[in-house]
């Protein structure tokens, strides 16, 4: 139970408490925050107030961005969330610590991590057989390859974008009428997906086991990886996805801890027969991670990560296993999360069947890509303790009118 | 002419003036260089001796990468060049400059930047068709969209490193007598390339035209990008290149501001017919830089950058094409650089022909991928004013055995 009014009703409850990076009208510069009910807790004030001689932790939490706090390891990650927890719910707290909450409303949220690298796996099999269906009728759905390894490519870091981020078509190469054109993207697309950020490196020349996975990962974001079918088809082959994708990823304000997703975690898909021996977990789990997809306030699709045949830590250790590096602030996604039934197709490219079966929205309209104008959302929430749930932020962006012709 | 000793019999002449970043045994703390002959133009020394009050480009001349001074735009590139090179050629500056300069032997080197972001294009039409060639013989050697954009993927930001890095010879999935099989690579390779870096950033949604280049791009590194071409071929399809290249791409120490390689512009190959509007160059031109490719001492080809298809002011044009940004510290590579005879072949796959043709070293013995304990220098030099030369740097790396197994 919290002192902070509202708190323990709130998806933002006590079991939650992610990370954010904030700044209020009164002060400008962006600081640290954990979410509380409709609050925003001001780390930085509260570690002023320790007293503490500059330890790496204190003057990390100071900080504009949380990968240097990201940085100190599980350990540490787990000794502050329970010293904020205890600051939350001691009662002879509350006098001194209310002084540090400021209400959501006046916070202005940024994004909470400097993103060093982005990589994207295409990890659900529903989807990906959905688009083999699509774009290859008749043959294998799946690549010769997807069940031995996480597929995955390395994205864009600079256009991983904060909560919010106008969206404008972009504009590429695509294939209109049998001829090659440039223009606005005509096949604008979304896809919902889980991201999680590495906090702790591992060296060069070494790799990750999937075992390891919760040393090295801090937490979770949402992830709407904004794509532009068109323009995807005809760059993809040989060298796969680039201006079809690079030109915007929305990413969620609050990071979820990881420590706050034990209650969610539950079994993984059977995988079989290929698995690698370099993938194989000891202990496979999955995160039963609840998306709702809405689109101009309709809910049109509700995937669970839980359905992902490859799990986040089959991921980080495929990424690791030629030794590459991962750094604080590594963000990598789970790909889009898709389910077996047609409400949960997590992009608009399966859930209309490739732009043949519109969907039709709240407001009477039909819809198969993104017009501009058009808004979409994406939440979700994960089993607390004790019957309880919280909330993962959200993700949302609006489609503004490509910028010329 | 520098009143530096023997500089202007150096290769690292008062024309040249490369960008890097030191330490020393005396002082470790990393901090920007400019190398003149055999020494170092310490720029922090320079910088205080001026009595600054803090001045944006002082301040971020004593950074610790070259990020900041690469943000702050090409008129004040060219303006703090212009001063390096008065120090260096004034009498007058001799006693009190002399005190600035570092022997070469004395710095150890570090990465000149922070890497934001890493693409890799595909842009030289004789490497392409000779993969086309090797991979699928009788069928068209060029992919269907080559001639109508600069291919491109996003690499890995973290595992660029310093010249010198050793190179542990990376574990991954490979097809072993038509089975999937993990273990170290067989068929680990090279390419030769050239590494542009930007300084300036665009605004989210907007893209750079061709003939906007020099006002974003500060300057040029030689990149070695190693690259496992069986864990290659089998994880490329449909997502491209991925943990065959993650491993390690090796940046030189030298980053040659774009100022310099002014007299090594010449004209590039001609285009046609299908190059869009948005990739046209109102001044179409290309780079003079010679490559020269070592592996244990025998120079096996001399690849030149002026050959490849698409520019690197096309290559950034499409980059942003879709309104993607770039930022400060954004690096983009040419792809491997080859040219039409077989001297000229940039990486070990064309050089050998798929591995079917080994080359002969000075030593007697023959190659066609890397062996453990092999050492491969990429050097470069570019046409300075009045007959001079220009040297670009080098990348060297050496191959350490696979971790395990």
């Amino acid at each position: 139970m919290s002192w902070v009014p509202g708190a323990d009703e709130s998806p933002y409850n006590i079991h939650n408490l992610p990370y954010g990076v904030f700044s209020t009208a009164e002060d400008p510069t962006p600081r640290i925050g954990v979410r509380i009910g409709d609050f925003v807790f001001d780390m930085k004030l509260a570690v002023r107030a320790g007293n503490c001689q500059d330890c790496p932790t204190c003057t990390a939490l100071q900080d504009q961005v949380l990968n240097r706090f990201m940085s100190l390891g599980r350990q540490m990650w787990t000794k502050v969330r329970t010293q904020v927890h205890d600051a939350l719910t001691e009662p002879s707290m509350r006098e001194v610590a209310s002084s540090w909450l400021v209400p959501i409303e006046e916070a202005q949220m940024h994004l909470p991590f400097l993103v060093t690298d982005f990589t994207d796996f295409h990890s659900s099999e529903h989807h990906t057989a959905n688009l083999g269906h699509i774009f290859r009728p008749g043959a294998e759905a799946l690549p010769a390859n997807w069940k031995y390894q996480p597929l995955g490519y390395q994205g864009r870091a600079a256009t991983v974008m904060p909560n919010g981020t106008a969206i404008t078509r972009p504009h590429g190469q695509r294939i209109v009428e049998d001829r090659v054109d440039f223009g606005p993207s005509f096949s604008l697309d979304i896809e919902a997906e889980v991201g999680f950020v590495v906090g702790s490196a591992n060296p060069l020349g070494t790799g990750i086991s999937p075992d390891e996975f919760k040393e090295h990962v801090f937490g979770v974001v949402l992830l709407n990886d904004w794509s532009a079918r068109d323009l995807q088809a005809w760059e993809n082959t040989p060298l796969g996805p680039f201006t079809g994708k690079s030109f915007a990823t929305t990413m969620s304000s609050w990071v979820t801890p990881l420590d706050a997703l034990a209650p969610a975690m539950t079994t993984a898909p059977p995988q079989g027969p290929e698995t690698p021996a370099y993938l194989k977990e000891a202990d496979r789990y999955a995160y039963d991670v609840r998306l709702s997809v809405q689109w101009n306030g309709t809910e049109v699709a509700r995937p669970n990560l839980r359905q992902m045949y490859w799990t986040p830590a089959q991921q980080l250790a495929h990424l690791t296993s030629n030794g590459a590096m991962v750094r604080p602030g590594d963000l990598f996604g789970s790909g889009t999360v898709s389910g077996p039934t047609k409400g949960e197709r997590g992009c608009f490219m399966e859930l209309t069947w490739g732009g043949q079966e519109p969907v039709m929205l709240a407001d009477g309209t039909p819809r198969t890509y993104l017009r501009d104008g058009d808004t979409v959302r994406i939440e979700a929430t994960a089993p607390g303790p004790k019957g309880t749930s919280i909330a993962l932020g959200e993700v949302e962006g609006t489609i503004g009118p490509a910028r010329h012709g």
